[in-house]
């Protein structure tokens, strides 16, 4: 198997000695932060087994797809909508990101200034360690923040294939008449690249196949409202990650399973941490594999994080897309209405996600918020002002974060959470 | 005089004390960088008298407008067209930014990483020390670059007259009828705030006054190709920063007169530095009166600045607006086709703006080009790396400064610029 994985890795221009470290890397972080937890739901071995095949068995799978004439679509946002890339027989993958990776390199084409996110993006690209990139017939950026929005263009320059879907900024009948019309486009480039016609048929079955997985999500989801919480903020973040790329249909059946599991340890009253577990909702950016660092210190200082208020979290899978119309532009519409909901901080005003935030709050019986914002990005970090006086009108203590993808903080970032924890007490 | 002003500016609302060091702090530095010039057109006077007045005399004459039933509506950016707002019995004034004040009150409601510019918008609310912001009846803001969008959030709760102008991100067919439908939202917005109702001939009106205006900084910019240069480029840079605040009519016979003494001298061969002085072009983000120390440092140096690809230069004022249309719908689409043009770092992607810079630096004879960056600003900082290759592969010595509203660079930023300039001989 390995060598077989390296032969692919080698024909898709991986730098096969770059790529060997990360892997390595992410095997040492994964086994100290996961593997190392206490009390794991047994079924959660799904998690370790597509994690230690993240590059191996999944892009297998991925190849024999394109040599049966299926095309492989790589994003960086969850605004990419995933019913309409199925509905053209091809599959969705989230690229690389979530670690820095050749950062002097990065720093040629990015200012230093830049989110993580970004600049590991990029990063992955440039070491050519992202097979999922590498492997990609199409590369989708969308104009989300500033950041990305001009990062595409740094990316074009590199790739043979990028596609960038416009977005509007304010939620207003012009905006979604964007999104629609950008949709419809997409919807166009998809079907060229992949040469089948989508019908209403199509595009519903597109629909219920991502709406599968995210009933999968939001059943282990609301299972985490129970006290004590059944499974770990760490593993429910590694599925909400893993959503992003695995095999819909394996993923909805293994999450399930793990949810009967949960359910078991729910009318025993067992969870992963003591019931008097100070319960923590983490907010705001997204965090991509193997960016664990934050839930790896809360969840080491005696907190259960119950929930993520995030792309890689309820922001980004919360909300279904009605299957109900019988006609493409009836399904099209339901597609739009889904992501037009999404409340991300690059929309102005944005309200709903201060909302959101607060009916999470509730509905996971959190104790406190760890507002988690990437160093530099603007949209999160601006917004996180209005949300922790919005929390704070409310009684729910907040802790504001400010990070990178570095170790340098975590001394100090472990001391901010335990001092937030004291005071939840 | 003064006693008026000082009633003026209490009843505006403004803290006295803090304004007056604010004042005090202008008049030292206008004393410092301006008035030690050598070889200034005596014209330049001009400058003198508006800067001495520039919260005296042209607010007074701003609340004669209103107490004659006249709005002022103050704004951010160049996008909103002043043509409709002159149209609409208006006059628009550009809002007080460049210099920081009330910094430690901002970093409570704004990130630490926001772009000086900014900040400095904020704190002269927070200070109650801008009486254009707080004599203006409306103040748009605009969807430009994320820092500025969520600011605008921040901002509506701070004054009672905030009007958002959405803008597209893309110079697609959708971003151009999105820019239409805004700007006719706007004229409608005008319309209400005036009571008066734009017709073809109001609307053909305003744009002739606006273009009155450019017309006379086109002549000022393009004396400025003559070698030697006859005038500053700090003080072109101040006909540019008057250029948004001025009453239009006064701005552009003074500045027509500077030019016919700039005529003369050039006839004579007399400039304000010599001959061989290297000439540099300043490309990259907004300078907002008091923001004058790159200029004065590149200046200071033995350079003379030739031209500012800025939006307070001739990203902001180059293309008139056509005056030809007989409907007051021609005469629309021609303020839109002149806005749409506008080659701001917000554009993805935005390559006239390079084009727009390669031109500029060899219509001035510019023997280097200064990347001018706000920290934290991301679209120019991200376009820079673009636009120095581009320069670099035409021959054209590039030097990317970033930089904030604090001294506290100062000797470095001299360093590296005197280094340049080394380079340039």
């Amino acid at each position: 198997m390995s060598d077989e994985n390296r032969r692919m890795w080698s024909e898709l221009g991986l730098n096969l000695r770059a790529h060997d470290q990360l892997l390595s890397v992410l095997s040492n972080a994964y086994q100290d932060i996961y593997l190392s937890q206490q009390n794991r739901p047994e079924s959660t071995s799904y998690f370790d087994d597509v994690m230690s095949e993240i590059h191996g068995q999944r892009i297998q799978e991925l190849m024999r797809e394109k040599q049966q004439g299926r095309k492989i679509v790589g994003s960086y946002c969850v605004f990419v909508p995933e019913e309409i890339v199925q509905a053209a027989n091809a599959t969705l993958v989230g690229l690389c990101s979530g670690a820095d990776f050749a950062e002097e390199e990065v720093e040629k084409y990015l200012p230093r200034n830049t989110c993580s996110l970004i600049k590991s993006s990029l990063g992955f690209k440039l070491g050519r360690v992202c097979p999922f990139l590498e492997g990609s017939d199409m590369i989708v950026g969308e104009n989300t923040c500033d950041g990305k929005k001009k990062f595409y263009e740094t990316l074009s320059d590199l790739v043979p294939n990028m596609y960038v879907m416009d977005l509007p900024q304010m939620k207003s009948q012009q905006g979604r008449q964007m999104l629609r019309s950008e949709f419809y486009r997409f919807l166009e480039a998809m079907q060229d690249l992949t040469g089948f016609q989508v019908d209403a048929t199509a595009l519903r079955n597109g629909i219920r196949m991502v709406n599968e997985k995210r009933k999968a999500i939001h059943r282990l989801q609301s299972l985490r409202t129970a006290d004590p919480a059944p499974i770990s903020g760490l593993d429910a973040l590694l599925a909400n990650q893993i959503f992003l790329y695995e095999d819909p249909r394996r993923f909805a059946r293994e999450v399930h399973k793990i949810c009967d599991e949960l359910e078991q340890r729910i009318e025993r009253g067992e969870g992963v941490f003591p019931a008097n577990a100070p319960r923590i909702l983490v907010s705001g950016c997204p965090m991509a594999v193997p960016n664990w660092k934050v839930p790896h210190i809360v969840e080491s200082a005696g907190a259960v994080i119950v929930g993520e208020e995030s792309c890689v979290g309820e922001r980004g899978n919360r909300n279904t897309t009605e299957e109900e119309g019988e006609s493409l532009e009836e399904l099209m519409e339901a597609v739009v209405d889904r992501y037009f909901g999404i409340d991300c901080a690059i929309f102005t005003p944005n309200p709903d996600r201060t909302e959101h935030i607060l009916d999470m709050a509730k509905r996971y019986r959190a104790d406190g918020v760890i507002h988690y914002g990437l160093q530099f990005c603007q949209p999160y970090l601006m917004e996180s002002f209005g949300v922790e006086k919005s929390l704070e009108d409310k009684g729910i203590p907040v802790l504001r974060l400010e990070t990178d993808y570095s170790q340098e903080d975590s001394g100090q970032l472990q001391t901010r959470v335990e001092a937030f924890l004291e005071l939840l007490k």
